[in-house]
């Protein structure tokens, strides 16, 4: 089974990468780019029977640094 | 608006930073991850009446390299 988690910096947490890409948007002659916000996405392939919990417990511990990222988990 | 881009390696592409996690996760005591590939998340903010085409435009010139790279584009 396969499980999906992305992980994006908290609003309101300074986002350098996705700034910077705002910027290279705007020199490549895309106009109306108001924002720009760059996480992680992360696909997991699970032994059958995992359950959200497990990936929950995960994040927590490894994928996301719950300090300054939020994180949302598909099961699929 | 909002757009939201997924870019992840190509299948068949090695994913060091995905295997680096897949290691920490076995060494947490999570068992049953059988493999785990990591690419990016850009969430756009963009001006409304953008088309998906604009924004196919943009993975093609800055967001994704498509020599290694996929991308799905989500317009929400």
């Amino acid at each position: 089974m396969k499980a999906r988690v992305h992980v994006m910096l908290k609003n309101g947490v300074l986002d350098p990468q996705g700034e910077a890409v705002r910027h290279a948007l705007g020199s490549l002659g895309f106009d109306g780019v108001e924002g720009v916000r760059q996480g992680k996405v992360i696909e997991l392939d699970l032994a059958e029977g995992t359950t959200e919990d497990t990936v929950k417990d995960m994040c927590e511990k490894l994928l996301a640094n719950t300090v300054i990222e939020s994180y949302t988990i598909d099961m699929g």
